[in-house]
C-alpha cells in the first residue's frame, strides 16, 4: 500500500526525517512539501509547494507537520485531522496547549495524531508510557527535557564555565538560540511535561499551571556547593502523583550520583518513571538534532502506515479536560547576590553569606513559588530542589564550612 | 471487540499477568489455563486444565504460552501459529531455538507472535528496536541481560561478599535458582542475545554460536584490581556490526564510571544501542519478577489486540537463516589460582602475581575463546573484558603495584 504524505515545513527536523527515508525507504518520501519562505535558499533538486492547500486539499493519506509556529501548526494539524487523515506532529508548543481539543477531533473524524518528537525527541517515551505501561500505576516521572539547559550545566560542572560562557558556547555549538532565553528559562519543558503527563497520569495540565524555574540563575557558587557534596545540579521536569493529587515542577534539581540522571550530559534527555508492576524504568537518549529528532518522526510514520494510534489507557475513556495541579512542598535551596535580595523569599529563615553568595535553606511550596516567580526573576534568585537527595542538615553544614559571616 | 485468551502455565510470570489484567481490564484475563503438574497446589478460586487441547483446540484468539519447559512451549507455540491465532511467549529457550521457523509459520498461517518478555524481562527493548530504530542502522548493541549475575556482582562489589557467598544471598532473595549454575554461567544471556540480534542486526546467530563466559570464575582480586582502576565489573551481552560482519560475545566486561551501564545494580538489567540516527539509546528496568515480567507480557497483550506484530524491519523481507558470527578481536585480563591453570592461554606473555592470583593481559579472538572453553572451565580461568575502558598499561600497572613476584 503507498502512502501518499504531505510534509508542512523543512527545517532542521524535517530534512532528518527526509534524510532517513529517502535511504531506508523512498516510498515513506513526501508527495508534497509546503513551506513558507520564498526566499530561502534550498535544495534545487527538490520541489517545494508555498500553498498549503496543496497538502490540505490534496487526497493524501498521512500528514506531517514539523513548523515551528505554533498557531500555523494548529491550523494544519486541526485541518488535517477534520479530514480524518493520519497526522504527525513535533511542535510541543501547539500540542500542549490544543491536545485535548485535537484528541477530539482525532475521534469525532477518525484520523490519528502521533507526535513522539514533540518530547525529548529521540527517546520513544511517548509510545512507551502508551503501550508498555498498559494497566499499570505510574507514581513518579522525571525527566532531562531540554538538551541546551543539559548541555549548559555539562559546561558548568565539567569545565568551570559561567553560565554566560556556557551560553555562548552552546550558541556556538548549535545547542541553543541566537536568543538564548526560550532554551534556559525552561520554557520548553513545561509544554513537555503537559504532553507526558496525559500518557503517564492521564491528566492534563495546562503548561501554564507548571512551576517552570529555568537555569538562568544557576551560578557558579551553586556548582561549588553541589560539588562538594558529590552532588550534580540537573534541569528536572517532575510529575508526581500522591494520594492528594498530581504535582508537577521544573527547576534545577540536586542529582545524587547513584541516579541514571547523574550520568546524563551535554544534549542529552532523559525520563525515569516509577510504577506499581516496573519499578523504576529509565530511557536515555538524543534531545535534540536532526537525525534523533527525525528519526521519531519516520518512526510515527511507520506506525501510522500500520494503523497504530495512542491508546491513552491512563484516560479510562474520559475526556480530556484541563486540571490544576496539585501543590507540592519542597525543599529549595535559595541564593543570592545580597542578603536584600533574598529577604522576600525568606521570612523568619536563617541567611548565611559563602562564596560570595547569600543562601537559604526553605520549604516552600510550588504554589507560592509560581506567585514568587516575578520576585524570583527580578532578584536574579537561585532556586535548587534538594530532591531527597540529601538532606537539609548535611547542605547547611557544608554552606557554614565556607561560610564568611553569619548573619542572624 | 471480545478476545478469548488462552493461557499455558500459571508460574511467576504467569500471575504477574494475571494479577495485572483483573486489576486493569478483567476482559483480559484468560478463558482457559493449562497447567501440568495436578498436584501442585494452587489459587483455589481459580478452574485449572490440565488438557492442553481445551486451548489449542478451542476457538480462542489469543494463546499465551509461559511455561519453563522449551519443548513443550514450542509444541504449544508452534501448534497455535499453525491455527493462526496471535500468540505470545515469553520462553527464551525456544524462541532462540525457534524463530526461524516460528517466523515462516506467522506468515504462512497469519497469526502473530510477540515475545517481548524474553529478553530483558521489563524494558520494552524488543518493541523499542523494532518499531523505534525503523530505517536506523545500528552499529553496537550492549545489554546487562541477566538480573541474577547482576544481583551477584553487585554484592560482590558493594559488599565485599565472595562469589559463593553472593550466590547464596542471591537464592534467598529469590534472585538465584536452587541450582544456580543456568544463572551463573550466562546460559541465558546467549539465547536473549540471539533474539535481540534479529532485531537490531536483521541476524540470526543461534546462541550455540555465541562466546558465552558467566560470572561463576570472577573473584575477589578482580573486584580488587577494577576498584583500583575506578572501574566495576558488568556481565556486558556484545552485539557489534563492522565491515567483516556481526560479532557477539558475553563476557565479564570492565565498565567506566561515565557509562551509564556503570548504575545499572542488583537485579536491573539494561540495554545501550548505539545506532546511526539517534546516536546512544539507553533502556533500563527490572530484568526479573513477577509484576515486570508479566507487565511485558500484558502490552504485548494490549499490543495483540490492536493487531500489532513486529515488523522485522532489519531483515528487509529476507527469510531467516542462522549464520556464523565474525570472530572479533578482545583484550582481556586472565588470572587464576595457579601459573600452571594460566598456560594454556598465555604462551608468550607475561605473568604477573598479586593479590594472591596469577594475572596475564592478553589480545585474543572470541573464535579462540570458544575454543578454549573446556580450558577455561577446567582450570576456573576468570576472564574479564577490557572494552576500551582503560588500556592495557593501564592495567599491568595497577597488578604490578600490587605484584609480590615478577615471574617471567
Amino acid at each position: 500500500m503507498t502512502n501518499r504524505i504531505g510534509l508542512f515545513g523543512f527545517g532542521v527536523v524535517g530534512q532528518g526525517y527526509y534524510e532517513i527515508a529517502k535511504n531506508d525507504r523512498p516510498e515513506l518520501l513526501p508527495e508534497t512539501i509546503v513551506v513558507q519562505n520564498k526566499n530561502k535558499e534550498r535544495d534545487h533538486s527538490l520541489q517545494f509547494s508555498f500553498d498549503p492547500t496543496d497538502i490540505l486539499d490534496a487526497p493524501c493519506d498521512i500528514g506531517i507537520e514539523l513548523i515551528s509556529d505554533p498557531v500555523q501548526a494548529y491550523d494544519y494539524v486541526n485541518s488535517l485531522l477534520k479530514s480524518g487523515k493520519k497526522v504527525i506532529s513535533a511542535n510541543k508548543k501547539m500540542l500542549a496547549a490544543h491536545l485535548p481539543e485535537l484528541l477530539e477531533l482525532e475521534k469525532a473524524y477518525g484520523g490519528s495524531l502521533l507526535y513522539e518528537a514533540s518530547a525529548a525527541a529521540g527517546i520513544p517515551i511517548i509510545t512507551c508510557l502508551d503501550c508498555h505501561f498498559a494497566g499499570d500505576h505510574i507514581s513518579k516521572l522525571q525527566g532531562i527535557l531540554n538538551g541546551s539547559s543539559n548541555y549548559i550545566l555539562s559546561r558548568l560542572f565539567q569545565d568551570d564555565l559561567s553560565l554566560q560562557e556556557a551560553v555562548k558556547l552552546a550558541q556556538e555549538n548549535g545547542f541553543a538560540e541566537a536568543d538564548p532565553t526560550l532554551d534556559i528559562n525552561g520554557s520548553d519543558v513545561s509544554s513537555k511535561l503537559t504532553i507526558l503527563g496525559l500518557h503517564a497520569f492521564g491528566k492534563y495540565i495546562p503548561e501554564g499551571e507548571i512551576l517552570t524555574i529555568g537555569v538562568q540563575h544557576v551560578h557558579a557558587a551553586d556548582v561549588t556547593l553541589a560539588k562538594s557534596l558529590g552532588l550534580k545540579i540537573k534541569l528536572i521536569a517532575t510529575a508526581q502523583k500522591d494520594k492528594d493529587g498530581l504535582s508537577l515542577h521544573i527547576l534545577p534539581t540536586l542529582v545524587s550520583a547513584n541516579d541514571p540522571l547523574f550520568l546524563v550530559e551535554n544534549e542529552y534527555n532523559a525520563a525515569k518513571v516509577t510504577s506499581q508492576n516496573l519499578g523504576e524504568q529509565f530511557f536515555q537518549g538524543k534531545g535534540a538534532g536532526s537525525l534523533p529528532t527525525g528519526a521519531s518522526v519516520y518512526a510515527d510514520l511507520t506506525k501510522a502506515e500500520k494503523g497504530y494510534g495512542y491508546s491513552y489507557d491512563k484516560l479510562n475513556g474520559k475526556k480530556v479536560t484541563p486540571e490544576q495541579p496539585q501543590s507540592a512542598s519542597l525543599e529549595v535551596i535559595i541564593s543570592a547576590d545580597s542578603q536584600e535580595a533574598l529577604k522576600p523569599m525568606t521570612d523568619g529563615i536563617s541567611i548565611h553569606q559563602a562564596n560570595g553568595k547569600y543562601w537559604a535553606i526553605s520549604t516552600v511550596s510550588t504554589a507560592e513559588l509560581i506567585k514568587q516567580l516575578p520576585v524570583i526573576e527580578t532578584n536574579k534568585l537561585s532556586i535548587i530542589a534538594l530532591n531527597n537527595t540529601v538532606s537539609k542538615e548535611n547542605v547547611l553544614a557544608q554552606i557554614q564550612q565556607q561560610e564568611t559571616v553569619n548573619i542572624n
